[in-house]
């Protein structure tokens, strides 16, 4: 079927509008309001649960977070993407496209295994599924980081369905079989989405892609336009890490924590980065990419009592740890494992996802009545129905495990998914046209 | 008078600075705070209405989505402009000053119409007037899309005088009288600002424009540029949408249905495009504005119970419809109706913002008791006072006049408009200078 | 010692390095989270004030604030120095540098003068702790602006440790000492910012700077990417003036202050640019630059009742006054003070702020208890504790003094700091590397 379809004329077009119509059907038969966004529904709740204000709504809680998210989802990944003079347009303009697709199955998917209603057969939504919506496509956007400039669109929505599909099952094991908490996705976006786009990545290699080496350079003002998407994730990083933390002191807690790590991993950055240069020029891959792991070092515990000292500690450390990874594990991996890392997501996100899961088991399993009080424990770890006997040291355990799954499900999933492409989707991937490349850099 | 003003080193300043005192001395006879903005009536309106909270001001509800607004209004608006090589500074610099000059006129415009106090004779602002202020200058700001490299930045202004003022008139009629609901403008903002913008352009048709038309094309950076227009426009319409519906679930239902459609948009617009070009390649035309269409249809509806999957499919079609018009229907109007639209906001805008009203006119008129619940249709349909009794198909032949309305009062008034223009205005229309052209796109 | 250490590879990581660690041995030492972001202190604050909501927590009424001048500070200072094309990288990349220092500095320097608790001896932060971090580091970015493409990341680190020292002080005498209100810190942050970096830059004159001038010019898209900057400060100034005001009609009314002053500063800044202008063609550096002048002025009376046509006057002055800086005041001082100011900050920031200080203290001798009520007095001008005897009129005199205590802390600050960097830090200030030169434009 699909060797006929190799002209992406038909192919791309074909596959938009058949899944668009299938998320219309599938979104018919299950998506609904929930009782915040519901006319019905919130006029019951409120008279239900005494509440007097319309401001008790979720929406007041989450919706500014939210919009910082979106932000980072399609203005930060896209343009973070744009430093490649040839794949600019292919940078925003397909994390544009992928991430349009993959919200809405997120939707879906999220939905069937975290809030699927037994009775009506129904999955409600609100604000907070907008918000793990853009989480799990973010899961898909930093595996195309691997890949870009190297696959074509269909191929992408390809890694997309099957990337946000891995992603609810993973994070639907972590979070709820497990009972881990991670809040900012250090482990089940960061983790999980670096390891798949890196075995896919090392699935589909193709030494050709060799030759067109000298073109993939940047130049002055595509790294000025880099810079816009690296400086939006890193100001509203806090809103990532705490969007979805609990109300009040967890939300609070969550961005002070992530701010402050953000700023020290800047520093350890700039230091690695000068340190490594003749001359001491920055590296403007460094200052774009690593001073951005001290955020998703702190996806997991920055809604614990980590400190701010500890915080500090943890952008420290993943400052050099990401920078050291640009300056010697990508190129360790393209010579020896035959590995390309488009954008470097092992340094920005695999690493420092993997860091930050343990960072969390650690700090969990260190967490105190004496800090955080005996319902503030509760609260935090959410020791509530099945798992209320649960300790910390447990948890910290589960919570390492949690990495584990999900730096398993990355790479095998993403082996799975690029056998799959390389076997069905022959498609022309070394089409210029197909990627979208500026015609001026030849 | 005006033949003398020819040099623009004095037209533009005279204009400025008598318009500029002009609104000072409006500002000091009519604006004054409201009650949650005023230091001694926000302590009053709390005790009289037993509020325990600061957090109860309207400030909290609605100023997070004012800010979005805010930054789609100069930094969308503006950027969507920059597409243009030699019109980038035009675009983004022009849209500033009319927006900045635009929102005053507004603020006394909508409160002459809207909250006079016939016993103080004063307007009394507050968050909410922000928003609509920058609602106003929305429409000004879309005609300006389809005169942009045409008009001298005096001719704008004069634009953006009228186009206020009848805005603040057609609102007055759809909003007031009619009582229709266009929280997200679909009617009163994009098809009145769309139709105003043609008019005016197919009045001021002049045929040397012609001549520059191999001038008018984009770059790769100006493409790029484009796009943070695109992305701002497209992130934070739910936001658009939502900014003045009620609070509580009026907010949250209109945020998700927008958040919705407009990623549905993103797939059709993408088919389509990737369908009508040779080997497939996207057209960054399409992507910086089709994409945008899903929003500009939702404007009506958003707040009322469509359903996700309703906002799935007035997506999908929008974003086929305005990719359409940017393939077969701005041809046409160019070449049989001599009609030139620079940024093509019949496609945008103009047809989106119709086809939203139609979309709110029937879902207004299919609304039901079991659905909204008694108090959740009279919340939604605001059916209070002289409207209590209306019933909800009366509702949606209202809304369907609206739609009429406000493209009735873009039409004629863009001509009025245009002629005004031409017989009194001939400003030198082709001097580079005024319309800060790049001068090294010679 | 500093002799041996001219080889940026040392110097800069070195600095780096040890300034990071010396903050994570303070934050350990001091840093610690307040009762409404820590677990255990959150959950006993609701208890002991009977609050039965976490919306009451301040996370909900200053985070979108936060968020915004976050932006204003990285995107806003960063994207408007790259107006120079061979300083781009070095616009945008120290000042995210310096402010991701500063921040870190910021809190332990305002912490110790401000809310050190004399039991425990720790610091306790929360939103709008990380809010005034940022303030204090808008102070040195300011002086940056000064110093653009003359001065070693080193160097500049100086400017910041010094500049966040002295601004910690001033703000002390002047908020805490002399009771001021400078909510939008017109006085504290601009005036005193811009005259730290001009002392600065006075001191480090040398001439043979002058023969890299022709190189310090713009183009095209580095214009547009400066824009950016520009834009995204204009639209979010209410955000910064009133981030910290008080809840309620405080926030509420400083942001439409602001909004209103930015507008009509747009106007009077559009009509002086065209008038001197040959042919009235506008200029891109008024027009980035002069149009932020009314947030700038607005920043200490923001939050009082200066009434919104108050607020279009002092917009109406700003613009004029600093568009004339650029045009007349900034060459006087090149030519015959021998101070070169790179991005005109005492066209933006020293003198708007200096005017806003002064209106502040007019509007503050203004105020009468019949427009603010007796409470509403008392709120707004804190008159509480030892000041609440103090009378309007004394207000406004302290408020004078205020603007002169920061404008002499930023002469006599600036000049020793200059001395110092002069005498000590013998830097190879020309290095184009350590500059992060653009190679291309040579």
């Amino acid at each position: 079927m699909v060797k006929h379809n190799t002209n992406v004329r038909v192919s791309l077009p074909a596959v938009c509008f058949v899944w668009q119509i299938a998320m219309i059907i599938l979104f018919g038969v299950f998506i609904r309001y929930d009782e915040e966004s519901d006319a019905r529904k919130w006029i019951e709740h409120k008279r239900d649960h005494n509440i007097t204000s319309d401001i008790e709504n979720d929406f007041y809680f989450r919706y500014p977070s939210f919009q910082d998210v979106h932000v980072m989802i399609f203005v930060g990944f896209g343009y973070l993407m744009t430093f490649l003079k040839r794949y600019s347009f292919g940078g925003v303009g397909f994390n544009f496209l992928i991430a349009s697709f993959g919200l809405q199955w997120a939707l879906l998917m999220q939905g069937w295994f975290h809030s699927l209603d037994p009775n009506t057969g129904k999955i409600y939504i609100g604000v907070e599924s907008l918000i793990n919506a853009d989480f799990c496509c973010a899961g898909s956007l930093i595996a195309y980081g691997a890949l870009l400039g190297k696959v074509s669109p269909v191929q992408l929505l390809v890694v997309t369905l099957f990337g946000i599909t891995l992603f609810a099952v993973e994070e639907f094991i972590i979070l709820s079989l497990l009972h881990c908490r991670d809040a900012g996705g250090s482990m089940v976006i960061h983790a999980f989405g670096g390891y798949y786009g890196l075995a896919i990545s090392w699935v589909l290699y193709r030494p050709n892609l060799h030759q067109s080496k000298r073109l993939d350079g940047s130049v002055y003002h595509s790294d000025l336009f880099a810079m816009i998407g690296t400086l939006f994730l890193w100001m509203f990083w806090p809103s990532f890490n705490s969007a979805i933390t609990d109300h009040g002191d967890g939300q609070h807690r969550a961005a002070i924590n992530t701010y402050i790590a953000l700023a020290s991993s800047v520093l350890t950055t700039v230091a690695i980065s000068s340190m490594s240069q003749k001359r001491g020029k920055l590296d403007m891959v460094h200052i774009q990419n690593a001073t951005l792991a001290g955020g998703v070092a702190m996806g997991t515990a920055a809604e614990f009592m980590i400190t701010p000292y500890g915080s500090l500690i943890v952008g420290f450390c993943s400052g050099i740890i990401s920078t050291f990874g640009y300056l010697f594990v990508s190129p360790f991996l393209e010579k020896y494992l035959k590995l390309q890392d488009t954008c470097g997501v092992h340094n920005l996100h695999a690493l420092p996802g993997m860091l930050g899961g343990f960072v969390g088991a650690i700090v969990a399993a260190a967490a105190t009545e004496s800090v955080y009080s005996a319902e503030g424990l509760r609260n935090t770890f959410d020791f509530k129905g099945d798992f209320a006997n649960r300790s910390v040291g447990t948890q910290g355990g589960f919570q390492a495990a949690g990495a584990c799954v999900a730096i398993a499900f990355g790479l095998v999933g993403g082996a799975i998914v690029g056998e799959f492409e390389k076997c069905v989707i022959l498609l022309p991937m070394n089409s210029r046209v197909e990627r979208w490349e500026n015609p001026a850099e030849e």
